[in-house]
């Protein structure tokens, strides 16, 4: 973790940086290993500072690395410590990842002198690719969300509520060790499968709806993601063939994956072939997306995206094809790229028919 | 619903606004009851304008009220789309909610003649007082973590890991009908329990530990927030003690609290006689938050607070007492602030033992 933070100094030089604030807590916790932190200040040289209010205070003491701990007073604002901090090292150019414009206008006030710049991309740039410790967290994270998968298949059936098979799903990942869930658990059946994120709610599932499963676990706050899509009872010609189609580009945007692909050229295999057999429209959203302490993060895979992959990258491969009043199909796994390919952390059948 | 967006509505004139732009989602849901959106922009006259990138945008169109639903297209940005928008519009003065810099600093480039403002209060001051609505959807949800707080007590004894009763408590909520939890689940057993935001881990429960269990339930988007403080077996003389300080304190601030009333009063009411008990320096946060779609939003409930407490409020009451080495004690409910007294929404027995 302390290689992390000098990872981020040794971009000051190039980056013309005297000293960088980390306002995001999930930054924050990426650099020193603690989530309940308002600001951390990295300066070029010396101690970084960790500014924490009364509530979570002691505890960061306890938990929180590379860095020396301030108090911030129940009534005092964190921004005007952060500019009072940053004049007394009289730094003249000071980059930040996120701050709301209220502290960016708060701080260009209090900061007469000293040029304030938007450098988010350089934490991104270290977060997108995975250390051997984060991996290791992802791994469990995939492993415990497709046992809430497994818990999904078995429980589905007519008559049961969407929410009484979220209910069954993150039971069955919280009792094994998952810290949450990553994002609100979706279970969208019938006309209502039609909505990539179509949440759940207390509809009864028909026989032969489409239900798209849209679920992760947490584990060290490192999340996942994974999506299938099955019909509670026998499925119609046109579902099985939809559902084929979503299979069959999920497969082959993973058999594209490498090391040194274009992102692009990735979302291209899926889209092209979905175009192909006639669905392009009904594809509305982009391939995937980076994943980690964020469950959307750097980098995205879709046509508009210039990068190439790199080793370390984790990211989801969901192909989707909705079709409204009639229903949708999507299928997802979390991916590692690697060097001559790629490894799915998330392993669970692709079956369309349960019960 | 549409009464909430006349009333922004109404406030223009006197702010000498011609527009607002609503960023922040959860604002966005509160006026258009669609979670998902990018930005809403609601004008002196004429059709609101709801932006939406193509994940969303057939669901939005079957579900968000009060407005026109635009599609903005993959690749393309939002807030250059919104300028170009307001620009059209021939607008001087466009209030926000929230923004972040790098969308501020877009705005202001490409509204050049055009006066942004930080208007982020004038959505507060609706949202901190419930509508009937709400107050329906804020009841369900206190009850559904009413019997997630039963299920802990319920499971907890020692030997237990601190995630296995997290797994119990969300079960019980979710099979209920619970749209998932409003914040991660604290189990926080023995020294762990004297911080405040504790969490929870794979720590066994011992005999004699305290746990301090904060959990909530959502339904419909609006969060409820709950803790109670047990022991797993007997518990010792000063652990008595300090539950029986705790909850007087929550007790007489109960029942200071009513409309017109001060927010900072309130405080002082729990704060001093923790004070009065010796242990002053060990309350270390705010003995309350408002809460409704965001489990912590206005008006805050500490000593620095100028304003006070009108009816329709739902606010938190959780003082506690946190000794490091030792452990921690804090008692909370949702409750509602009324025109002679409040109304505790969530309702579950203070005992400390159990098991």
């Amino acid at each position: 973790m302390k290689s992390r933070v000098n990872t981020l100094k040794n971009s000051f030089e190039k980056e013309k940086l005297d000293a960088y604030i980390v306002a995001n807590s999930t930054n924050i916790l990426y650099f020193t290993n603690f989530l309940g932190a308002t600001r951390l200040i990295v300066p070029k040289e010396g101690e970084n500072l960790l500014y924490v209010y009364g509530v979570n205070y002691e505890d960061a003491k306890e938990t929180a690395s590379n860095c020396r701990v301030e108090l911030v007073k129940r009534g005092e604002d964190a921004d005007k410590r952060v500019a009072s901090e940053v004049k007394d090292l009289k730094l003249g150019r000071v980059g930040f990842d996120t701050l709301n414009a209220s502290s960016y206008l708060k701080l260009v006030k209090n900061l007469k002198g000293i040029k304030l710049k938007d450098k988010g991309k350089l934490v991104w740039k270290l977060r997108r690719v995975k250390d051997e410790t984060e991996l290791r967290h992802m791994r469990r994270a995939a492993e415990l969300t497709s046992e809430g998968m497994k818990a999904a298949f078995e429980t589905i059936r007519p008559g049961l509520r969407e929410y009484e098979v979220a209910a069954e799903i993150e039971y069955a990942m919280r009792r094994r060790g998952s810290w949450g869930v990553a994002f609100d658990t979706t279970v969208a059946s019938g006309v209502r499968s039609a909505y990539p994120h179509g949440g759940c709610t207390d509809r009864k599932i028909r026989k032969g709806d489409l239900v798209v499963l849209d679920l992760g676990a947490k584990y060290q706050n490192y999340q996942s993601d994974l999506t299938r899509t099955v019909t509670a009872g026998e499925p119609s010609s046109k579902q099985v063939r939809i559902h084929e189609v979503v299979r069959e580009a999920q497969d082959r945007a993973f058999q594209s994956l490498r090391a040194g692909v274009k992102a692009s050229d990735v979302d291209a295999v899926a889209r092209g072939l979905i175009e192909k057999e006639g669905y392009g429209e009904y594809f509305v959203h982009s391939l995937g997306h980076g994943i980690g302490l964020n469950v959307h993060e750097p980098p995205t895979l879709n046509p508009e995206t210039e990068e190439k992959l790199k080793v370390g990258n984790v990211v989801t491969l969901e192909p989707g094809i909705y079709i409204v009043k009639f229903g949708g199909v999507r299928i997802e796994d979390t991916v590692l790229v690697r060097k001559g390919g790629a490894e799915r952390l998330t392993d669970v059948s692709y079956f369309l028919k349960v019960g």
